[in-house]
């Protein structure tokens, strides 16, 4: 049943398979009048790319980014705005192995269960990571409103691969200088270099590592969010459990709230400069469901990418018989550099949502770049 | 805009205040013939009412539940079907302290921006921990209709308060026998006893405490969740964060995956009788946003309850002074014990829907005890 | 599955039976600082009652309305507002005899299909024409909202029962002064006496009749609907239909279209005093799914009030044999002047809940009345 | 906001400009297992083409198919389905004289209103009539679907176009083989010739005219449809007005029931074979908004194609004057016959979405052709 969409005024609905003809995605709600050109988004899908590991990723995905739809001498119309990449040719062939015969820690099983063995099994098919595209070309378009509208700005990096961790918060600076500097996607570069190379000890032994994203939203007005069940970081974390590989999202304090006291972990409230803001920030930017202003903050747990090139123990679903299963293919040693920008683009895609059905966002965007 | 209901098929929309005169829910989407009495769901709001901390409560809330429609002669009839608790007539006046100095850890100031000081603000008004009564309700009737058609069970559990942990996985039969028999819904009574005595520690203080509930789900049958975006784990984490103090959630190896390497943390499949198992959970029973067959398991942070009897830092909105509040009022120490019932309850609601979205429950339950 | 909610931003969810405990709704969405008292919406009930036709009415139903939820010192809170109507005593033992025997021109035999005997078959249950209560209370708030916020006014009036039609187009003056004032509710007080005669001749003979109800909306600014599918006609239409005993829908030109041509059904465009206007109104105010600033009109065709005293062919769903039978209870001859206020009361929604997607409705509603 | 899809289970989202690079859709929802071939879509596509006025139609539109996902070997995956048709290029410069000077009766007015001016202008971009490949694209797949799983058929036909009617209901056998064997849809052939005469006629004349199409959906199972708001007339009629040019929709006896008698228009119940029939069909097939059996039968009005050679009267948006306005452009005379393919299409989607809704579908459909 309908579950490729997502959002309730600013709708995204997605489509394609990761060996099939296209990934795309449509967004219905976009105001009229939003600057559009094919280079922006291009950019951001570029962001998605492997970078160091370019060399080492099984395909190199020239993802060439086309809008089929919605966007008029580049202006958004108001009109549904579809987008795809063309998949190229690849050789499917060495998925054969593992149409009946599912890999460890990825979806082949659930997906033969759900689907009756109709799915396109190929590279994962559906439940493919290359599937985030989709996520990452909408993102964009959603980026562009939230900052010309109101400012908003979407920071994510990522802070710890394997046992690597960020030890202190960067500024937002380093974050926007940094990130996509160095090829783990980390606004601290000495840190970055102690990932990379934890990265490339396991891929050389053929496994891989987990790691932790921060996503931090500024400029956010207060006012965002729905009580009850559309609480701001009831939607953030239904989007970002969407990509593939998340296994927990944790809000300001987060899990660490859990040790603390009341008196520590409410944040007081001060007013500066006639604004009212929190000295603290446990809540994260988000209170009773609404963002009050402050920055949001979030961290993500990603599980370490499941294709592995070590032997696994598996089934066959027809004969009942267990398998080692070895699967060749080379992929990405950490799920966690390529998601970086997906976390971003998740993010922006609720937060336009959002902004959209508070009213804070018009339905046609003046830009006086354009006189209509 | 239209965020009260939760669900797509098994859809809930709530509603009622803290000092209003009523909390209630409907359901829409309930099969017929499902066999419903007041009582049974009476029984469930009743694991909702605080334990041994029921003289410290401000409110003896006897929540007495009315089933208002779509009921008929014990069995339900696809028709909506209303319940409600009405609340006691309260003395509110202590609110009125806070009608512009918003407490802090409280959605008082994010209320009062979102709904320009319309919204009614007290006991929190829309924004109170009394709201779960609603998901409480609705929850039961999911968890009847999950157990009466697919033998589902959802236990939830508290696993931390404080520094006090428990430090073993205890057994689904210890969870079932000793939850409630304690009154910090723990599964391990000495645990228990430690935690009730970090409680009454902070309580003394004027002081609160955070803390996590997990929530396991067994019986579930293979198949249920909808990629992409009603993924099943997408759609708990959302229902979860609709509780008020959750921080984070976390499935199966959860934060810790980031430490982990592929190799262990892939799940290896088996076969044994007859079905598809895995060796390990650390996917928490889903994967692709399908469960998998496996138990749901589910981690919940909960932030120390907001309300303390300390003095906090505040502003006034109007003046924009700053103020110290001491706000008047007993309330629980900590959320977690409280929110046990209403962890089940949501899982509960989450997996009804996607029992019905995926057709694995039937429009019209077929009940041998009734002839019609 | 989910379908007792009608709207995307003013969002309703009906539920209760006619013989059940209670008529009610929630609506979701509404923006905060409305004025809003119960004797208001009671006025509107009230014109949903029987009028001349109260003494042959089976029920005296004093409908009386209370808010439950949403309203808080005389004004909306932003959160979701429930009203009900508390069912009377009534006695039910009639209705036994359909309970497998299903009325001809009713719900029986479709609601014992799909619910598989479960529904509460009383009163015709879900699907009584009091259902429609649910729609007046929550159309009553809509119709505050539109004409508080945009000075929108809408106007229905019946414009034929059986043979009697009226035959020439009121002005809006005859239909606000004149409706209310006759039983039939006619803006014609002579054509409203006919319409009143013909009932009087087919009660007598245990009969019924239909007729024809016409809906006119003014100052509806341009750019209300959204293409495609939630066209405004669209919309309309759904909500339309779901009143019992709809047959029909046309708008402006409606039926008559077909026999038109191009050149006399194209509504010239003109500018009057700087605003753009249509000579003619064949369009019926809606152009493309979208107001274009005319008035919006349809009219709307209700069959004969399927309950009559006659005997009537039907069959025993359990025995399969053939039955003929007399359903005992009295009921009005016509649906038509009852539907007069729900007709209103449903396009209300639509409009309101479109002029909110729209954002020509804020979220907060500036009354100079109150200060915050 | 959100309006381009259609549907809760088996849902659409549709994409694309008259003049634009593609027209297209994506269903979310459609069941895996379902045999899909391009070819057998583009049949149906083919039937919405021109038939005798193809000589006559300004654009030869040689409407290609492509599916872009959602297929894999011939087989529906139950993944998103996505389609496109691409436009052929076009000579778009004769609308740049209707950027600000709207023609009377197309929504040129109001898309410039709700757009700002951003919409595209070109054919009608988003409103155009070409739209409608989208609904049949997706039509043809619901259509297999309901006719596979449940046998389920769905006929439209033309009964009248201006004053040409026709005087009797034709047999089912009568639609099936004449109604696309005559350019005007009609399952009468000498009716046909009349109507055919008509349209020449008003063609020559520069003009237009208007006119009704007829459905009947047989072997429809009962209990499909949802009340109150879902019902399915509700919906038909939502996805009916969605089509451009439609003024009005009546369901069996339509708007003749004004006059009728409820001793006339309830349908008598009979059981034949063990199945609940009635003897007469004034419901049309639907009570209570949900199907009872019969055929489910309605009619469509038309307006005449807004598109005319004469020369009409409008006004310049920026400078206000009046003007006339002779469009160049030459147009079917007549929608109707296009429009027969689309209204199938549309009670199709609407037939599928409720059947899945139901439970009456499986999420898999087993197909004996093909084994997994």
């Amino acid at each position: 049943m309908w579950s490729n969409s997502l959002g309730k005024s600013f709708v995204i609905t997605t489509f394609g398979e990761s060996h099939g003809r296209v990934i795309g995605v449509t967004i219905d709600g976009c105001p009229a009048g939003l600057r559009l050109e094919e280079s922006y988004i291009q950019a951001d899908l570029d962001r998605r790319r492997p970078g160091l590991y370019e060399t080492v990723s099984p395909r190199n995905e020239a993802d060439k980014i086309h809008i089929l739809s919605g966007v008029f001498r580049g202006f958004s119309t108001g009109a549904p705005i579809t987008m795809i990449i063309t998949n190229l040719d690849v050789d499917s062939s060495v998925y054969e192995a593992i149409k009946e015969t599912p890999r460890p820690g990825h979806a082949d099983y659930t997906a033969w269960v759900k689907y009756g063995g109709f799915n396109d099994y190929r590279g994962g098919g559906r439940f493919s990571g290359r599937i985030t595209a989709s996520i990452v070309m909408a993102g964009a378009i959603a980026k562009r409103l939230l900052k010309e509208t109101l400012g908003i700005e979407i920071l994510a990096h990522t802070v710890q691969i394997g046992a690597m961790k960020v030890d202190r918060e960067p500024s937002l600076e380093e974050i926007r200088k940094n990130v996509y500097s160095n090829p783990v996607r980390c606004a601290d570069p000495s840190k970055a270099k102690e990932m990379e190379a934890a990265l490339r000890y396991v891929m050389e032994r053929g496994d891989s590592l987990g790691g932790i994203v921060e996503c931090i939203s500024i400029n956010v007005p207060a006012g965002l969010g729905e009580p009850i069940f559309d609480a701001l970081d009831s939607d953030i974390a239904k989007a970002i459990f969407s990509i593939p590989g998340v296994k927990g999202i944790e809000f300001g304090s987060g899990f660490r709230c859990a040790i603390m006291r009341g008196s520590e972990h409410n944040d007081p409230f001060i007013i500066k400069d006639g604004r009212v803001l929190t000295t603290t920030n446990n809540a994260g930017g988000i209170m009773g469901g609404i963002s009050n202003g402050m920055p949001i903050v979030f961290r993500v747990a990603f599980k370490p990418t499941p294709s592995i090139a070590m032997e696994q123990r598996t089934v066959n679903l027809r004969t009942g018989e267990g398998i080692n299963l070895r699967f060749i293919g080379r992929h990405d040693p950490s799920i966690v550099p390529r998601a970086v920008p997906v976390v971003e683009a998740s993010t922006a895609l609720v937060l336009a949502d959002h902004a959209l059905r508070s009213g804070l966002i018009p339905r046609v965007i003046k830009d006086e770049r354009r006189s209509i």
